[in-house]
């Protein structure tokens, strides 16, 4: 196992904790039992102070010396455990940003007792210091690769302990009716009851509740991480793609591709004040076309049907009122319309002579007349995009946006289910603490309690280094 | 002119001092009067404290809140004037290193109160507050920029006052005479000498000497700073191009690429155990070619006549020692050998049965066999690169690395030599005194007692942001 050595806590370990390249400032991060002696070792300080004797959270100036030799003038700080990051001793080297400073640093720190920090290791001992839980940790990385604000803004939420008090406060619930079912195995020759069936079955319903409503927040976490899914839909030719460019390309957008997106759609994501959206553009959809086509349109159907805004976009120097309608009630068909907020995009107004002024009362849905060609119109769109948009509500809420918390919660639900469905056909106890067990370890993985080191080699590993 | 607005300290300025990019931590500074207001203002500290009456040089732990929203939870510190790197108050976040956290954080400080910094500005104000001299200024951005030991051992070196204080300490022996002379002036009716003429000269011819040490010193300080230069030259087809991309293979190399080398040249710089070499690879050399291409070899004999060490290649399979001695004497034609080190690589020794064992004897210079191909005994080549490089000797000494100083220095060198000239033709003191204004300027000018906007403007816009 790649990441074994990481749970050797004995290690001193250091990192460059600044994003990689040349700046002012770089970083450098040791935490261990040696962190303070290391630095002890190297820094010649320019009032005469003993650094392992010095107050910690403060700042020193100095020099780092090696072999008599002098490597940059630095400000560093100590931090004592459990008062770090970490939970251990601490020290933190600021330094000047140059590359050649920035390896020099890290030999000399690794040339005086330490080694190299795996992506992650800081935060993990953070965790097995009990400073955090396993939540937290991974809300730390989130809110790193964070570069919209409700990716930002869940995974700060997440950081602070909001969602795993929630399902500590769950697993208490159930614990304490799981020991006084236990309890009962104990005494099982003289058939007793310590725990209220009755008020258990009211416990089980409540968990199952409350997981339920946490396991469907899922779809709702994933769309503040990942954005908010827009299909760009129309015929061939009405300019879905200009538009798209135009979108990416408006002012102060900060645009990104997301790789793996199949050959019939191409996604991106586009963030307008800290929103961010995810827009599929979608093949051109025609009504009569090959069986080979016809898949891909298949799919795109399938990508439409995740939106929950649809730009549908015609061009409106080409289309009658009557053709929109006949369309949307094609699209009927293949896309439920539920939730999903439908957006008329009339292109290429540059073409026209005189705006048709009546269209969208006609069409009886919004309707944005645009010149993607000429980029005219276009922030009428994204204004359009933002109303429809409300995160307000969700502020206090648990709200789950981790792919492994929605697995762990989803066995979650299906073991409560099972003893609900043992407590109504009242299976002995022995039967029911099985899926007591089951449930206590899934919620037990979410934040932690109950972990392995091939999870943790896995969560942490995708962190940075430095963290 | 772009720079005004740099020169008004009324300003508060901020800037991201960490390298652009995603990493664990990144570093906000914040420099000027409203600095520690500004932090007062959006920053909440975890234990009750005044961040305006809170102690300098010390970590405060807590969050960035804006218009109600927490940003990011932070370790905060602040710097009062003038004990901070500007001279001014200070105040530094330490954040997550997000984009969307980095891109918040400035967008909060720029809303509190202060201006996005221009390139350098943090350390420009420490040039006006008086914390360092130009010299020290310039040597910071080196220092920034260095990738190898020597270039950051002679940034460290000039950051650490030791050239502007040799400069200084040459231009005050000019003052004391200089005021003597200009006292002769406001007497100049009276015939009076208050500067003896002798004891003049002798400082002169001494400020002259070490005037021209320094110029001198120009040549091994770019050297230092910009790599000792290498050149490989060669017959066609023997293994040039290969032998260059296995020396900027060699483990641990660092590589950049020189732009704007010549067609016929290819330049790149390896550094090799903190040493820099900058390789010259030379269009192969033929004796008997067109004009056009005479050209060309006429260049890359200038190229060669610039490298301090020459690695002479031959195909070891196809020549004889008669002729790398006739081409040997060709080159003593072209190139002069003084203070030369030349190598002998002889390549190719994968298509030899057994290498020739007297064949450095015969030819009376180092030889190092290899197979560039195979990256065989590169290794030999790097160690004997490194032999050849002595720079021990020059740890003390003031060496001139920058253009600008060398351009000064050569300024006043030229006015101290009209200096002499005039005491040696005993030329009336109005007319010395041109001279010694002149000279006196161009020092000033170097460590910045004398400046202009456009100058300060020039040198600190090749500063990072954040510094």
């Amino acid at each position: 196992m790649t990441y074994k050595h990481i749970f050797n806590q004995n290690d001193t370990i250091c990192a460059i904790s600044t994003p990689t390249g040349v700046g002012a400032i770089a970083l450098i991060r040791i935490s261990g039992k040696k962190a303070i002696g290391i630095l002890e070792k190297i820094f010649v300080p320019t009032k005469k102070i003993s650094i392992k004797k010095a107050p910690a959270y403060k700042l020193h100036f100095g020099k780092i010396v090696f072999n008599g030799e002098t490597v940059d003038e630095v400000l560093v700080s100590i931090f004592r455990a459990p008062h770090s990051y970490s939970g251990e001793d601490m020290a933190e080297i600021n330094c000047h940003g140059s590359l050649y400073i920035q390896k020099k640093m890290m030999e000399v720190v690794l040339a005086s007792g330490a080694r190299l920090a795996a992506p992650g290791e800081f935060t993990l001992r953070a965790f097995m210091n009990n400073k955090l839980d396993l939540t937290q940790a991974e809300a730390i990385a989130d809110l790193i690769a964070s570069t919209s604000k409700n990716a930002h803004d869940l995974a700060l939420q997440q950081m602070r302990g909001g969602f795993s008090n929630k399902i500590k406060e769950l697993r208490e619930k159930l614990i304490g009716f799981a020991s006084l079912i236990e309890l009962e195995l104990d005494f099982s020759e003289e058939d007793v009851e310590f725990a209220n069936r009755d008020e258990f079955l009211r416990l089980v319903r409540e968990l199952k509740h409350e997981v339920k409503t946490l396991v469907e927040s899922f779809s709702q976490g994933n769309v503040l991480k990942n954005g908010i899914p827009v299909a760009i839909i129309g015929k061939p030719n009405v300019g879905k793609s200009t538009l798209l460019n135009a979108l990416l390309n408006e002012e102060r957008a900060i645009v990104s591709e997301i790789p793996g997106t199949t050959r019939d759609t191409i996604e991106d994501t586009v963030t307008f004040q800290g929103v961010t959206f995810r827009f599929i553009d979608t093949a051109g959809l025609r009504t009569s076309v090959s069986e080979i086509e016809q898949l891909g349109i298949e799919r795109t159907y399938q990508k439409i049907d995740q939106a929950q805004i649809i730009l549908y976009v015609i061009d409106i120097s080409q289309t009658t009122v009557d053709d929109i309608k006949r369309d949307l009630s094609d699209f009927s068909e293949h896309i439920s319309n539920e939730g999903k907020k439908f957006i008329v995009v009339a292109n290429k107004i540059d073409q026209l002579i005189k705006t048709p002024v009546k269209f969208s009362e006609l069409v009886e849905l919004e309707t944005i007349f645009v010149s993607a060609k000429r980029k005219e119109n276009i922030n009428l769109i994204t204004e359009s995009l933002l109303r429809s948009v409300d995160l307000s509500a969700t502020a206090d809420q648990a709200i789950v946006s981790n792919v492994r918390h929605f697995e762990a919660l989803t066995k979650t639900l299906s073991a409560i289910d099972n003893i609900e469905k043992g407590l109504n056909e009242q299976l002995p106890t022995d039967l029911l603490t099985t899926d007591i067990r089951s449930a206590l370890h899934f919620l037990g993985e979410i934040t932690g309690e109950i972990t392995t080191e091939d999870l943790l080699g896995t969560i942490f590993g995708k962190f940075c280094i430095g963290k």
